[in-house]
């Protein structure tokens, strides 16, 4: 994963974390891209998850990080997009288990309701852990089939 | 919310949970509609949540519950359907900030990830609180307009 572009937008709650998960994804060997927002003024957090989706699809980024207050709004509409499979991770384990078993390939967080801390964990873990495949693989694909915006 | 209807579906790993919350949602004046899985059989969680969006579509209930283990392919499949706004919740706190910020529709709950106490006070606060509107409706306004799966 040394060098992988890892795709990362925030709303203006989300700023502090994605600075301290940029720099910890460029100290780390990852290439971070940096979709905004950097203004503390109040925006939509769906027209940055409607960014990272748009830089999926062209092939810019296959892994992503998503933060807002809660990480709802993120996940809410990053889901709704064909090839993005958006998990919302509040502990180490469950960000695990999201690559295990659903392939997730965004990671999102709510800045007001996880510490620093927990978030690199999570971020590190989910950059870590592949996909089990398998029958796994079978229902990740039966849900990009089901589509969704694109 | 006396006598709503509540709509509540698992894939097999969430069947001792919504059994839970069913009984609760009964003894508590709801009228929970169980879309299955009632079977120990392994089936897909994607399937369940799309019983509830076409349910939902269609009118015969404005609130669900679905449940998985980690809770992420139900939130990951719900999210792609226009009419839900489906929130992963961990905790009391983050499911009343997902009526509360994003009026949210579906609780989602990953049975293998939380305490059937702390489930139960997610759904409470979930189907007590109300949305705020103001500058949240603007925001949930917007996303319905980018659209889904029907």
């Amino acid at each position: 994963m040394q060098n992988t572009i890892i795709l990362i937008a925030c709303d203006h709650r989300g700023i502090k974390l994605k600075q301290t998960l940029i720099a910890w994804l460029a100290a780390n060997g990852y290439a971070p891209k940096d979709l905004g927002t950097n203004s503390e003024a109040r925006c939509d957090a769906s027209d940055f998850a409607q960014k990272m989706a748009l830089d999926m699809k062209a092939g810019i980024g296959r892994s992503g990080v998503l933060i807002c207050g809660t990480g709802q709004a993120m996940a809410m509409t990053a889901n709704r997009y064909r090839d993005i499979r958006a998990a919302l991770c509040s502990t180490a384990e469950v960000a695990k288990l999201s690559r295990e078993h659903n392939d997730a390939n965004v990671l999102v967080l709510g800045a007001d309701v996880i510490d620093e801390a927990t978030a690199q964990q999570c971020l590190e873990i989910f950059l870590k852990t592949p996909f089990l495949g398998g029958r796994y693989a079978e229902r990740r694909d039966k849900l990009m089939q089901l589509g969704g915006l694109e």
